[in-house]
């Protein structure tokens, strides 16, 4: 499949590497042509990987992961372009950190709003799922770093795009656990989590570590 | 054991009733003398329960259990007095919860500072420690209601009381897994998680859930 990974930090680069290893043809997107790391990721990755600008990498892609900071997230979606999301399903795993007086960060809203429905505002003909963003990069797409069972989550408006969406986490990914959350609201929740998830980190020692819910 | 339990809501009333049965002498604290909520409960607790203003409450306990609501926590604890607060170890399991718009809730923060700080700072010679608000009431008092493993965090400027607090958490409610997460910034997490889960509560179908780090 042709797949579009927007950002080029450790996020985008696990996710599009996972991508070309399994046989997609990856598109990692950044702010411009030539940006130094999606042309180092793409020179390493397989024969089918390419690099180009957010709008190319969305143009490209049949399904789009959007892995750009929270910060740059809503710009890096509107440079990627309306048309070219349109019917599409976006995954977003960004986090509105704020880390603007160091560490820990804060988040960017306090849960009266999400980056992804920022993001889905901004792009109203775009499917935006929201899943990922709660467990660190490498068990992102090797959920068996952790062992045992845990969780992974999603939340979106358009129920087909979850079930693809989950498919994709189990198939793809190896995740067994998959929950939905609901409707693109509860995205809220998630990326608040993440300040949480700063602190269990600094508990655990780990970063590879995660949740799992238990009734 | 003299307690004091300042709120009359379900967690205040869950605390008050087990601490009660456990053979503490209680005084659960309200805005009022004769609040309507304090009366009922303590009608129905043992012979040694009792209830008063906030700062009856506090001037009765050597150990403090904050319930009030997240709204009413920091005049509250302003209105228990910096001087009966002064020493002493106050278990902050309130919420700084936002339900103007409905539900689901927003946080009344974003992670840049704590409800738990906030009253650190009403009461800078109390011992704050934050705990048991990232589970329903039920829970806090008798973890067996979820089965198997799973976690309550704390977090707080004192290492005594946090060292104090775990072994109330362990002896008198039966928590097993008790997790620091350091000084009291982590309080931010920890009200922010709340928000999180809401969510899982709606997907859970139960209160009775709660969460384990796997690692």
């Amino acid at each position: 499949m042709n797949i579009a990974v927007l950002g080029t930090g450790t996020v985008g680069a696990t996710i599009a590497s996972k991508l070309d290893s399994l046989g997609h043809t990856v598109k990692m997107g950044s702010r411009t042509a030539n940006n130094e790391k999606a042309q180092a990721w793409a020179s390493q990755a397989g024969r089918r990987a390419s690099h180009g600008t957010f709008a190319d990498a969305a143009a490209h892609g049949e399904l789009v992961f959007n892995c750009t900071s929270g910060a740059g997230a809503v710009q890096a979606i509107q440079s990627a372009g309306a048309a070219n999301l349109a019917g599409k399903i976006v995954i977003d795993l960004a986090n509105p950190l704020d880390f603007s007086k160091g560490m820990p960060p804060a988040c960017m809203h306090r849960g009266d709003d999400s980056l992804a429905e920022q993001i889905q505002r901004a792009v109203p003909d775009a499917r935006v799922v929201k899943t990922l963003n709660t467990i660190n990069a490498g068990v992102m797409v090797d959920p068996a770093r952790v062992p045992g069972d845990h969780d992974v989550f999603l939340s979106g408006n358009d129920a087909a795009a979850k079930t693809e969406v989950e498919r994709i986490l189990r198939d793809w990914f190896g995740w067994k656990r998959v929950t939905d959350l609901g409707d693109l609201t509860a995205a809220r929740g998630m990326e608040l989590y993440v300040v949480f998830w700063v602190r269990l980190w600094g508990a655990s020692g780990t970063a590879d570590f995660n949740i799992r819910v238990v009734k």
